[in-house]
């Protein structure tokens, strides 16, 4: 649906996915967790395997599945369900767009689908299958935005380039993390990427189908065309400031969480931050530390370990 | 070739590869075994150097020879051994396509020829040679793909570019498996490109020579461009959906073989295999686990290897 | 600001802090001193915290703001400040030029007071969040680069994609420093890099605004394309010879300071730079030799840690 | 020189280089010797120093000094050490194809300076500035390749183009050498591919100045530009099997001088070679193996370092 509501939805989506790994992944490195690429096995059961089922599949398979819905029979008394158009004496392709988008859909709601197996159904969980999934859901969402852009207006084409860099981005971070599923920066980099792809969305509707001066945007005008980048890099810097809050936040709540008075808990959680990024080389130290060293040994040990 | 017969050839064999690979790989992982890029030395005689001709090599000479002959001979009655064509003032080239056809499967008949060698006749195996054998093959195809597509129409581009980018991933991973030969994501990784390279000349010769609505498709249709690349993207889904059905058949027929009857054969295949995949990373140990642990000894194996 | 003296001021600025790192880094070098992703604590006063602000920091925030300045109020009595035109009936944008400045300037702003509060406000330093900073303005400044060639004549694009080349290798050197911020090659890459940046903003200030010959290069000669080239070619090589006699020079004066008289100082400052070069592709001791081991013992150490 | 003799000498120059390149790292690979980042010190004076010299690097001096040279005087009588044209009102540049030339043949001739400087001079040989400076020599001959096509032919486009592959892909390698000196497949990956360089400028000399028709290739024949990626194709080939049999001959030249007549010395060699190319990837055992275990403990040996 190249319209309105078919950009801010999918915005809407990645936005609130960047919510929920920002906030994931701030606690997991507030807490020292680790991704396990094979979790040990789980008591089976249908009540247990309720309890695991991840919000993050779920989510993905509602929104897939109601985009598809969407795409397919919104507006109301529509019917887009067919491929080639055969009243027309050669028979056409009908709806390219659509089935684009419906592709694009099904692949994350499949990704939700192996999320949910995975996490709650089988005995262990397979945390590499649920990686692989959502790699591929984005590739094939890079490979149909660049043939998206066939044939569209330069704004358009701007807008659509920006995007596919964001996403193209996300896919190599992602191919990475098949092999270093445990690296910080890239947990955070992925986070903020899709933050941005989220925003930019919901932008770009408003620059293609409602700007805010009323007047559709001119595709002659360089100045437009300069714009949309500028635009670009401002959702950079204000995503990379909401990634910064949002870690802090989770922080301050652990900390009140768990009643640890004796020191600033915001402080605390940086310094643990820290420690982490420095193992994320691979170079540092595989063992935990269940809670920070006084002063002194601390700085014992960053001597010794470093890179 | 460029004409039906001239797509559906190697798209059958390019098909009958990823499968061949598909089962290969799974019996590895499923087994436990390791590619060694250099075997331990092997008796000779011709008895067993006969023996271990590898089927691969085998299909890699008759497919290629089969090819070339092709290319030359056929339809039968023409004669197409010849580069400069004397007759006329300026001894233009002749046949472009059919020398860049014939240039391709001479590299890949090679590579078939390098397999024999190292995995029959030579008194250890040199898998590193066989690898650069069959990596520069596909670097070949890249290169003379891409100098196949100027002067083409827009779908038959479109078609074509899609197939190069995937040749183009086959390169990639074969040059890192130069040095990471035994990385399991890999394989798959690989085998699964290999299988949509096969599906998708079978289909690439549908849509270039027998449309399925008898009408050629139109080059200045947009739909037809965009609906391209939704059917590649559903040929990913469809043979990742096939590898994963050959993974599991082999996985239960493997375990029917050795009547190890005491736990679900299927399930117990997923885990080793995820086991190998974690130990991928290479931060696992090295060693071998002829069978599994009960799982409390797993439970502590994991917590030591985590990554 | 297109300006003769708005490339003057950019490529002065990216030259003088070419010239800080090769000093640092050269001292880093010849002292066998490493960044520490996370240092040691430090005591905490507003004095203490006053003397550790570090020059680069303050540069980074006073070039940025002056730029930004200018950008908005020169020539003075202009007023750059607003985006859209509000007297046209379908209110353009202004000021595009400008915009993608203000966005470049203002990242390395913020680079430089990241820089400043992790060195001297934190009670540790954070030279991850530093390295992030750099490295997204950076990236910022390639895309906006990027974005910025659109409708340009032929020679100012020629000029400008060879700085894009630059910045985009800066780019990534810097994300690759993220994860091994220790490489010697890195380092002095990477300020080699910095100063080309800067010497060829001067010289295309001249190109662009201020030819030699008093006339505008010609747009539809080839030979003027060939030569822009050129003469980057040859700022590569300046810049180079520059660095290594800023290496040798900083060599010379830190053995003037430290009255180490018994051998020639250069050549002690290059062998233990070839060291730590030496070390720097991970398979070295990590351990540290305050001084250097007389020429038997250091035989035997480049025999065991040969790579 | 865009002359016949002007693609015929730099053929010529990297073909003779690709050949001492491959004898020099047959030598080393058949007598597992090590690229050492830092050689031990060396006995000075002028004698040992002029024994030093390396013949690479004299090649490198006279090659590059004679095609500058070349550049600047030939045809006799001709004088070109001139940029602007004075005469002319506008001071247009002049000779833009030779000084590109000229810059590119410095960087090599530099390069050559740097090796005797370092393998001669200095009293230790410092192999990091020699693969920095021949690193550098390949960039700025890729770059000005690339700006050097601006507004030629097609085929002459596409016959640099290739050229412009060759040398990116010795570019990259020589990058990942900086950090991996001792990787045996990129040894021979890079010396095939400046034997390439070498043929191809060979026959791009015939096909654009001496074509074997005796008349030009058309331009807009499109079997022309299928028919130079062919045979681009043909010379990867030809050049692999002379990079083997280069490799053969040492061998056994290498077996008749040190008259080790108990087993076959080819066989020996490939052995041998194929051992170094199993430690090449890094988690093989870094000792070295004098002579070779008997059978019995090779098996053993591979068991434990299988990788």
């Amino acid at each position: 649906m190249g319209t309105f509501i078919g950009h801010i939805s999918p915005g809407l989506a990645f936005f609130s996915f960047g919510i929920l790994y920002a906030v994931k992944f701030s606690l997991m490195v507030l807490r020292g967790e680790k991704i396990q690429l094979l979790s040990p096995s789980r008591t089976s059961g249908f009540r247990s395997c309720f309890k695991r089922i991840p919000i993050e599949g779920i989510m993905k398979i509602v929104y897939g599945t109601l985009a598809v819905m969407a795409e397919l029979f919104y507006p109301p008394g529509v019917y887009k369900l067919i491929i080639y158009n055969k009243e027309k004496p050669d028979y056409p392709f009908t709806h390219p767009n659509e089935w684009q988008h419906i592709t694009m859909y099904s692949y994350f709601a499949l990704s939700g689908w192996v999320d949910i197996i995975s996490q709650a159904c089988l005995p262990r969980r397979l945390f590499l299958f649920e990686n692989i999934a959502i790699t591929i859901a984005f590739y094939i969402e890079a490979l149909l935005l660049y043939s998206h852009m066939h044939g569209k207006e330069r704004v358009e084409n701007s807008v659509h380039t920006l995007l596919l860099l964001t996403c193209f981005l996300v896919c190599l971070i992602l191919t990475v993390e098949l092999w270093r599923p445990n690296d910080h920066i890239l947990w955070f980099t992925k986070t903020c990427l899709v933050m941005i792809q989220g925003t930019w969305l919901l932008h770009a509707a408003f620059i293609l189908y409602k700007p805010f001066t009323g007047k559709p945007w001119k595709e002659d005008d360089m100045a437009n065309l300069m714009f949309v980048t500028n635009f670009f890099c401002w959702h950079i810097a204000l995503n990379i400031i909401l990634l910064v809050a949002i870690f802090s936040l989770t922080g301050l709540w652990l900390s009140r969480c768990s009643r640890r008075g004796e020191s600033s808990a915001l402080q605390d959680a940086t310094e643990r931050f820290s420690f982490h990024l420095e193992w994320a080389d691979g170079t540092g130290p595989r063992s935990e530390y269940g809670k920070l060293q006084p002063a002194e040994e601390e700085m014992q040990l960053l001597q010794e370990y470093n890179i």
